[in-house]
């Protein structure tokens, strides 16, 4: 843009086109010249952001590329979701990257020190929603959050999750994490008075429709102070987990 | 049946007809001269047991010809469900019956005295799922059960049910009525080790879908032990807790 | 709790029982004796947050006996949501109420200074999902938020939600309301790096399912930072937003 | 918590601490130092029941993990749900177990003479259900129960299921699985007084809906007394049937 | 179209176009000139077929206008189906008709023998399915077939059901009609081997879904035999059942 | 249930009983000693008609064994049903037997000759429906009719299906096969005053949902006349055209 | 915008700010001054192109105060569409509108003459679906377009729409309406090689679920060349022909 | 038909048949002997357009014989959609293709000249989406049309977009495809006053529902001019892109 319009305004200035001519040319493109540059400094502001990339779906080479790339242009942290072992293995020929096996997610760069507002808190109802917490948990972490992690805390054994109690009153944000009817998301909902970003998980079987009964479950909760985020999207949760742990940052 | 076939072993005692032309005969008639005897007396053989009218849909004449046809039969306990106050009122200017308001449930005889093996519990989530708890809280007094009532102990106030914890262990059937997610079923199951017979009830808004999601989520309870009824089919269940209470009996 | 538990201490003092049976005492009814006083302090402890009374499908009478109740219990801000005018005429008899037409909330008590992090901007993409937006900008002001309204922005028309960017640059928390395709949630979600609360309306007609095509939308935003509530929730959108904008509080 | 608690009563009795200092101990943790005692002493109570390891996605090494600790925590009778024969062969160089192929239960210690008040009769539709039949009936075997088992008895072919109608008299509790339509549950709860258990099973195609129909129709039953487990859920089906066949023992 | 062709055979006759160009003619419109005589003669060929209207969503004007039209087009018997009694009070001020009370069909004309293969047996589960029975029978009656009502044989009390055995197996084709979970045609499609046409109803409540239960049990039916029509399409089944009741006539 | 029954008269000749403990044994058991008769004897009456073996999810040597079972009995035709080439290959080698491979249907016996009413045409929209379509005709013509088959005659190029008008008028019975949008089935229902049975197949994607799209389409048929079976049932509309094509025989 | 950036401008010819300060400012709120005018211009340039209000929602006021305030602003044409005939006899007391009763639409100003690129052809099905018919029509004729409608040619009886063979060959763009089944348009897809627009109508009962059918229907139709609006949108359908019918334009 | 038609013709000449019996020969098989030569002349009229074979479902060799058949009756240009590489291996061994990978489209013959009315302009949300944006890209050029593709424009980063204002204000008809929440569609829509053509892709997960949710958002977009078909539905969108930009031609 700088060009074109600089030579516009010099032009501007030799008195060869007019005001209203200025006003019109940024009119008639209001957006293709624009650099989008304070919605970018805006994001990138705060330090130790990483830029994301998804990375079910990409080839290993795609990966690869698009993070040399991000790296040539400055980024220095670099996070890839949903990322088999095997791409894995074949990135990190390439690339220097720490890779969370449970939540399949790889990193470039330094994770950097927690400086959120408090604790995220990370549950979850039974064993197989771990992979899905640990999506949650690890992205908290590599955004710049403490996490603590408590699962195995289904509803149908009350005692446990009663048993954590101090915990849960004491983060500052709660991702509950649940399968089949998802009650966790209401019980710990309705025990802390902090925002509870609720996940459904497609752990169950028959009616658990891959997740949808606990996605309605959650949707539905008794307890006021629940969201909800899409079926095993940890990675969301974590992410929310983390824009509000540093409001006012 | 009794004519048609007493006069045929008398042809048969007479020679008239072969033994095989009498086991021709009821072959070839396998059901339709029985009287079902055996199927219609086990059912009646306990004392006290109503039969029932489904109110919904009926007029109050259909409920008042079909009751003292009953009557003239020698039933003396008759229950009517979904029974609105006006048909009600129609129906006792001819014969006298009892009114459940909450529950809008008729009856006409007398109520047996308690005789099941313990109490059945009826807890249910929110002030809006009362009708449907009362359904079946009353269904089960009807039929002879005594019934301990505990309501509005929604899980997202954990301490209210939490509190009458000695009330659910000492249950013999557990009934738990919600809507919205309907979690209360889940974490009963896992406080009781009786049989927990959820009702999920059209309580709710959006999401809810007029009761799905609280059907779905109980049908996936992750405790064990939970078995579901029909939305706002608090009828069944404590038609259902009734035979649960009685077994053996 | 405290009496009977202050006389069993003191007969433990006296030596009249043992410290394995004051233990036994506490362990035979974990919950049924304790005042949750610890969550309820938790909860109560930031000035300035009211009850909530759910007022559809209870009657005014209700409304103003629950609210009596509290306020004898030293309660002294109720909010009623879903409150009808027919009904708010009925209790303003009884009781001293302010009453916000178009978000249906009924108030008792003086509206608190905002004191929370940021302001919380409720934008709403047509004049028809106004009445959920307005639901979510009061509740949030009741509860102690600073709250900016940008309505009518779909994104049919993105240059008027563009003219807004400062605001959405600025805010703390935002609530993106829509009905139909629910667009709205995205495209803010994607200009912004603050948590979006997206609430899907029932506005729409056909395949929009009452709400179930926003609901889906938002769900799948390709946006991170989006968490969704249930169809029409505008209540629990402010809420959880005053949470988040008091984190840490 | 008794160490704990202890302490502090001695500390009390000595005069170091207030009574109210006492009870705000108790009150600040209102849960996590409970033991759960009396929950978990009741539902060990009655013998021979044993616990439950849910097999699918876990690991055979997951599962022997478990079980040693169980068994070193003096569980004696261990049960596991869906289990492969691959795994049982790897678990069972470890531990000794049974194992039921067609119910895919494994089965760790000695199976309990039945004790229940009655039998508990499991009915099949079709021959492609037995699967799940045999997961209800193994699962009350284990638990306890004596199981009377009929198989292909779909209503199609009325005469099948009629010819039985002694065993459905006599049982106590019925299982009906049956995929499809499900119609076997109304039929059977038409001709029995007994409460019956209807597992809807995923045996069918196209608009069967991998057993959502079967849910459906069961739910809708037009007969009285029938209640309803998830799609497959044998297990959940066969433990309650032990439930409610040791009512008041 | 007879004059115009005509007219040009008449010019091809006279030379004055080729036989090409009277082809191209016909090509040029393939159908918009021909009287789909066959098509039309075929159907009304069999003696007192009637007309249907579809009654539902006219006034009582647009009705008496589209009879007065065909009987001056000769049709001599119409049939009104969906006609509330309303309409029909102002319809037969103008035209002299019959009308079936609960069926909601008029009929203008004389009802014909019946002169069909055998008996159309139109069964129906509950006492609210009478109505769309009732539609089915009469349907099937104005198009002249004999027809057999047994009403109320659910499959809740089978023995009703059976005790008309001998109905079943003596009728050429039968309709079954129910709500709720509609196992009835899959039982009545076990004892017969004629054609059964289910008709599922919308009653029933909660998870009955207006029908829907209904209609996936009837098209999973495990008896071969059973087709289906639209929820509540009593007129489509009686319709039918005439159609294969006058095969080969 | 001779044997028994035989004595039982004998009995009763010779004096030991009297004739109402003769009627009271037959009350008793209604059902089980009974063979059934009268419905096995009224379906196997008409010559020809083949027993029916659903092959899928059995293994060869169970249909091997069930065969050997049926042929020892007397059965002389065995259809089996959904049939894969390679446990066809095993069974031939034990068992003589043809196989259609496009129906996936096997048959032991001999084909018997058409007896029916007229002709059953089945007709589909495109060639991926043709393995539906086949296993409608090949049942069809196993039964004993005559079967007239036209394919690829899709709404999508009405010229192919008008210009087969006469076979559409002279049929007794229509099968009519589609996926995707289904509109065959209303289109051909138009055409014809015979019964058309339509068959959606699970031809399609996307929002065919497996044919769904294509069953619900044809339960909305705006022709008369048309009914549904379950998606990919081919063997039920050929089977139930039999019955009709047999109306009467 | 213009005063401020005309200020700025001015100030950096005086040399008080820089060519960057000026590029700065424009980056730094890339849309919010902005008047959008290109948008807009190119949307008005064309001829007689009306605004649009959509009536359901709004009251009478609303909509004159709407209609007042664009009128001031120089729009010439304002079409109000789903307005029912009260609301349109308020509006009329204070501005003058023409009146489309079955559509209703409401319309300010002049109907401009057809200027497209040739004739928009409505089909519709049934007598029912007539209004959503005549609001696509009346649609393309507000936006300037030569309308041709044939109505009730349901593919029930195919020689109604046949005959119009010649219609549906000239037509530039076609909208296909109709409820139930929806197969019209596949139809109708066959016939022509230009676009057609279906709109499925929730026109029919049961499993036609108010339109979901006819949708379904229509986005699987086995016809190239047919796209898809909401169910019951004439408005959407007329507007998109008038855009086609306008291409190049 | 004409051989047929000309010796009747002739013999009508010739005064061996009379006029009324030539007309007759036409009604009696109004379709059966015509060429729809009009429709069919009418299709291929314009230069350039291609016969299409839908590959999936269809072997290698079906396709060689479809081809060659089409080649000898003087088909020059052939598509062939969904078409595997290892299926285009062995076809190019016979028959000269093109291959478009990223499409899945194979093309027999020579790409014909842009002859339409403007650009057709593809855009698709996310890199996954490609494949179907290059369906619907590739057919639109074999089918004769300038095609600018603009990709990964997702509306999470709207400046990516509104980069791009002037493509999309250029293009005389536009396809949009997302899979997820599909917002593109709206948001183009809302920019262009072109008609849009949105396809809604299977790209996403859980709640996303195999693009569900993407068809649903777009069947509600709150943009007039927007119309959709099947999910993954490249082909269909350029089909009718092409039509739409050679209107009038």
């Amino acid at each position: 843009m700088s060009n074109d319009l600089k030579s516009m305004l010099s032009d501007f200035k030799d008195g060869k086109i007019s005001a209203d001519e200025v006003l019109l040319k940024f009119r008639e493109k209001p957006f293709d010249d624009l650099d989008f540059a304070k919605v970018d400094l805006h994001r990138k502001a705060r330090q130790g952001t990483a830029e994301v990339i998804y990375g079910a779906g990409k080839t290993a080479e795609q990966i690869i590329g698009i993070s040399r790339s991000m790296l040539k242009n400055g980024q220095r942290e670099i996070m890839i979701t949903r990322l088999d072992r095997d791409k894995k293995d074949l990135i990190e020929r390439e690339i220097e990257l720490s890779y969370y096996d449970t939540a399949k997610i790889g990193y470039i760069g330094k994770i950097p020190e927690p400086d959120g507002i408090g604790t995220v808190l990370v549950l979850c109802a039974g064993t197989s929603d771990i992979p899905v917490a640990e999506e949650a948990a690890v992205t908290a972490e590599i955004l710049g959050n403490k996490v603590n992690r408590i699962y195995d805390v289904g509803v149908s054994g009350l005692h446990r999750l009663l048993s954590r109690l101090d915990d849960i009153m004491s983060a500052s944000v709660i991702i509950a994490v649940a399968g089949m009817e998802g009650a966790l998301a209401s019980v710990v909902g309705g025990l802390s008075d902090k925002p509870v970003i609720a996940v459904p998980t497609s752990v169950g079987y028959g009616a658990s429709f891959e997740g949808i009964t606990a996605l309605l479950s959650m949707l539905n909760s008794c307890s006021a102070g629940v969201t909800v985020v899409n079926i095993d999207n940890g990675f969301g949760a974590g992410y929310t987990a983390n824009m509000i742990n540093h409001i006012g940052g």
